[in-house]
């Protein structure tokens, strides 16, 4: 593929980009004064053959905008001025000239910069003017690359997206600031990190796991899911405060938002309850939204999309917005009534109106008409959605609720309870439009009794949604209207029927979820043999000593001590306070889950340590991709991830995965196996 | 193994240790004030029937002493006092009593903690006396686990050891606070933080990588052994500093202090040259003395064990130590300088005295005797070494050299140039025991002659030692003598001939490194035919435009843009100038290393990338482990990481790695393969 060019080329290239002046310090920056600075060369203003202007863009530094000039042929300033207009854009150069004008920040706005730094400039400066003296450039930019405002590259070209996309460079520059803020705040409460294994192995608990294999035949590592086993031997060996950033990984079918390795910050307390670690974590997460406003200020560019920027780098007229502060302790809810009032264990605060029973004031006929096979007398729920009036018409909310329903997700236009029936409220047709429900039922449903405050006052234009449900115990994360109403809603938006509202951040806990929750075919499973699995892991505390009975006589009814936390329909973590009795997690693990001795054994390091003394403890797990993902305006973890993996697992930049080779094939003791036939 | 309780003790077991008050919070602490805290119990001093004292532990917080006493029977501070008596030592408790006096820190010793904290105690509060109310255990800590001043426990057993030893906690607890500084340091310097990809892809670089089977038959992600690759990706993507704190895989045959995963500090700098990152590297590393000293204290055991101790914890009359402050620039010496003077490319400048070439002035007599094989003459070398007067006599001397010639290691003892020869100088003995040179070779030895100035003034007991190598340019790490005078430094230490040394840090830079080594049986190499490889990695740069000219005409005289960070004998890091111009990088691999097209493909993103006007660059990586290790007072980084993995790779306390099931197996399309017979 590559033409390798002759040795003599080489030697040339090599000599005229890579040799180049020292770039001056911090103290050098004076007005009239010859400095060096190095950049990309990132925009050009030819104002006539003898004047031209440029930018130097540099990373966490000032803005630098060079002028050339001259007025006599061959004189230096002309020969640098034609030097410049030949520099290729964004080629790298080292550039030397008097300085014209420092701009210095205001003192509030200063961000935090030593004096030496990478940059090397003074840390109050935002711009410097200079007069360019002499332009060298230190590689080829190459003519083929082209970019343009809004530039797309293809994922192979990563280091170029990177470079030039408006948003995802600002994201991956915010990244590690929300990163540090919450570093120091957990060494302020007294938190200790501890890095734990990356090499761990195989144990019957959760998704599934990658392996390594070693030299030694037959025997593997397993990459962790988390580093929970771990932290619980932290916790018997007395570290009060655990904390980590940690890699985790999981070989799972990838889902849209899902990644094979992904970063959770990860923390334990001993000594502690559920209620210590609510507490410690909204500490930590109310903290961020200082820390943001501090160095960026949220912007959004033409397209609507939400991104941080560099207080230095703001553009003029660009709109801006603040992090608003977040208010604590945040809104807890259990799982039931999440589940009874949103349809979903991760609930979306954002979303104006909750789902409401209905059954109660609607026709028989209606309800045969919406319910699919159930047997049983199901529950009918419904939901109101008001769209923006300014951006909407009956015709237009019509046409975009036909279109919604042509293209619901298999899981709600397949169900087999029944399908979401939706109405459009519009006081031109009989009944409102609500005549399907008959008279009585559109009476009833909209006079403002109890539990149907949402149905008054309907305007033109207002939408309802109808859907039925088995009459049983919630299980699992969500409900058919539950789902509908969340993407509805986000349909919503992106059509432009509602205002996009990402400087909003919800935040509640989600709590006393079921310990356990029956098997399914998509699941792994834990390995036993009781037919349910842990809800979260097996390590899970019951909530209450009433919970712990019923382990013994209804274990499907026990409630655990997890808690997730929630922001804007994401589910950005969870926790529980753990069993930290070697008897209690023996019996939940043989007596409960029924694992099998050999199964039991694969946990004999975490119980060995409950076993010798181990404080109660309790912990949490965050989601720092999608933490990220939340405050820096975008919905995708891929967008605030250098060097994401695609749906199918692969690395596109690098070209991972790789083919394995007979040597390493060799080396651990394998071969490939004959593929099915 | 498991004999597990019956439901009704679980139960019971739970309701007793699984419910517990509150505890408080740092507002509540007040003289007179009941407050409620938790933590292990640490000391009992019964002090009669009626009175008994005892320590509450708790990690990054005061002191807490609990007084408890009685004067009538069945009262509840009788009650109490026999509760207190009941409960086993090191059992996690909750205690509730009456604040009876708060110690306060003077200001300047203040940690940093905030007033909400996972301790719960108000920040500038080092001990608290409190009047014993109730007392209640959090769980059993079991009888059989038997703990003493210095015990060891099985690695099995590490959250023990975590928990008891003297030495090891504190070392975990100050790691992070390196940590978090040089994060702090490193964001005031401009660099950001980029989190790259665990799961990337073998490329033919370096020492053997572990690989990660995907579910696509026959690809693999590999594991890297540093983010080399991504990071240059980041450089021509525009980020200016980069900073990440990685972990990093290696599988190659464990030595005594290396691990199948580690964590470098990684930093790459853009617009740079290695002058830039070594100015950036050094104010790094010269902030941590301060950030140390800020919150904790070298003590030094009884055992001569030096280890870091909170401010707060440390006991009276324990030696103290501060860490001394490092000057900037750090000392700098070319490969062939540190060859030279120390045999090493990683001298231990606290060793005094240095190597001397002496062959000018010895009998060939002499030298034929300590000659080998060697068939060109020789060169020889000499080093004096001295010992502690105090500690040692001239038979005590002798003993030791002859047990330390018993046992040296194979590359001294069965080193086909010629065996090293140990001279005691003796003034009693004829020419003062020096008579094996000769009358005039023991003359001109010590005659002070330029280049001889060591051997002058010798003193009864001094050791010389002798040492031939072959007469050629300098290859590899170390030569024999000087790898013999590290180990006699060491040796000469633990056997008390010398003081130790373990808070003297003496940093230097190794510099220009030959940029190719010749091939040797025992690394794996690069790929390349050409019968040599990079000696550190094919991307480093050449030094001057001279050695990219050499590269040309006498590869193996080139030297490369290589820095290493030295300290007391241990390599802490090394980085390089890297090269950015797809040209050149291409021309190493290819018209040098006489790589494959297979194997330059493999390196096509990293190609890709210089092409898109990738900028001049150069990094560095930080050994974090050695770093703290030696900041920490050992020389084993086994010390500083929470969960080692042993010789043979394994860790004992999760007993990893396991077993592959055939499940995994047959999930990654993989066999095992027949042992060869």
């Amino acid at each position: 593929i590559y033409h390798r060019k002759p040795a003599r080329i080489v030697r040339e290239e090599w000599s005229k980009f890579s040799q180049f002046p020292p770039a001056s310090t911090a103290l050098d920056f004076a007005e009239g004064k010859e400095v060096t600075v190095r950049g990309f060369l990132s925009a050009k203003r030819v104002k006539g053959a003898k004047l031209v202007f440029a930018d130097i863009q540099i990373d966490n530094g000032p803005v630098v905008q060079i002028r050339s000039s001259w007025r006599e042929e061959n004189t230096p300033q002309h020969l640098a001025t034609k030097a410049l207009r030949e520099v290729r854009l964004h080629s790298p150069v080292s550039v030397t000239g008097i300085v014209e004008k420092l701009y210095r920040h205001e003192a509030s706005d200063k961000p935090s910069q030593a004096s030496l730094s990478t940059t090397g400039f003074p840390e109050d400066v935002s711009r410097i003017d200079l007069e360019l003296g002499t332009i060298q450039p230190l590689n080829d930019f190459p003519p083929n690359i082209i970019v343009s405002k809004g530039v797309q590259f293809p994922p192979t070209a990563r280091h170029l997206q990177l470079r030039f996309s408006d948003a995802l460079r600002p994201r991956l520059l915010a990244r590690p600031k929300i990163g540090l803020a919450l570093r120091n705040a957990l060494d302020k409460l007294g938190f200790t990190e501890v890095e734990t294994p990356v090499l761990f192995k195989s144990t019957p608990e959760g998704a599934r796991e990658f392996i390594v294999p070693t030299r030694r035949p037959g025997l593997a590592y397993a990459l962790p899911q988390s580093p929970q086993q771990y932290k619980q031997i932290l916790m018997a060996s007395g570290i009060r405060g655990y904390y980590q950033f940690a890699r985790c990984f999981r070989d799972e079918d990838l889902r849209a938002d899902r990644q094979p390795e992904f970063t959770q910050l990860d923390l334990e307390m001993g000594f502690a309850t559920g209620e210590d670690v609510m507490k410690a974590v909204e500490s930590l997460v109310a903290g961020i939204p200082d820390a943001l406003n501090a160095q960026f200020t949220l912007v959004e560019n033409d397209d609507g999309e939400f991104y941080p920027v560099s207080k230095v780098g703001v553009r003029p007229g660009q709109p801006q917005h603040q992090w608003p502060s977040l208010s604590t302790p945040f809104v807890r809810m259990t799982y039931e009534e999440a589940m009874t009032r949103f349809g979903v264990d991760k609930p979306d605060l954002r979303i104006p109106f909750e789902i409401r029973r209905v059954d109660q004031v609607l026709p028989a006929e209606f309800v045969g008409k919406i319910t699919g096979n159930l047997k049983t007398p199901p529950i009918v729920e419904a939901f109101r959605f008001r769209p923006d009036w300014s951006k909407a018409d009956y015709k237009s909310i019509a046409k975009f609720i036909d279109e919604f329903m042509d293209n619901l997700p298999a899981s709600l236009s397949q169900n087999p309870d029944g399908l979401p029936a939706p109405i459009i409220y519009y006081p031109q047709k009989p009944l409102g439009g609500l005549s399907s429900l008959g008279f009585e039922g559109a009476e009833n449903l909209t006079s403002g009794a109890p539990g149907l405050e949402d149905f008054v006052d309907l305007e033109s234009g207002d939408v309802l949604f109808f859907q039925v449900r088995e009459n049983k115990p919630f299980e699992g994360g969500s409900t058919a209207l539950g789902r509908l109403r969340t993407l509805f809603y986000n349909e919503a938006i992106s059509r432009g029927f509602l205002p996009r509202n990402n400087n909003e951040f919800k935040f509640l806990w989600v709590t006393d979820f079921p310990m356990f929750t029956p098997d399914n075919v998509d699941d792994p499973g834990q390995g036993g043999q009781a037919g349910f699995s842990a809800t979260h892991h097996p390590f899970t505390a019951p909530l209450t000593p009433k919970d712990a009975d019923l382990l013994v006589t209804d274990p499907l009814r026990a409630r655990g001590d997890h808690y997730d936390l929630v922001v804007n329909g994401v589910e950005l973590g969870g926790g529980s306070r753990r069993i930290h009795l070697a008897s209690m997690q023996e019996y939940v693990l043989k007596g409960i889950l029924r694992m099998t001795n050999e199964g039991v054994t694969q946990f004999a390091h975490l119980i060995d340590a409950l076993r010798a003394g181990c404080p109660p403890h309790a912990g949490f797990a965050l989601g720092f991709d999608r933490l990220v993902a939340v405050f820096t305006g975008t919905e995708s973890i891929r967008d605030v991830i250098a060097f994401p993996k695609s749906m199918k697992g692969e690395d596109l930049t690098v070209r991972s995965p790789g083919r394995i080779t007979d040597e390493q094939l060799e080396t651990y003791h394998l071969a490939l196996r004959e593929a099915k036939k």
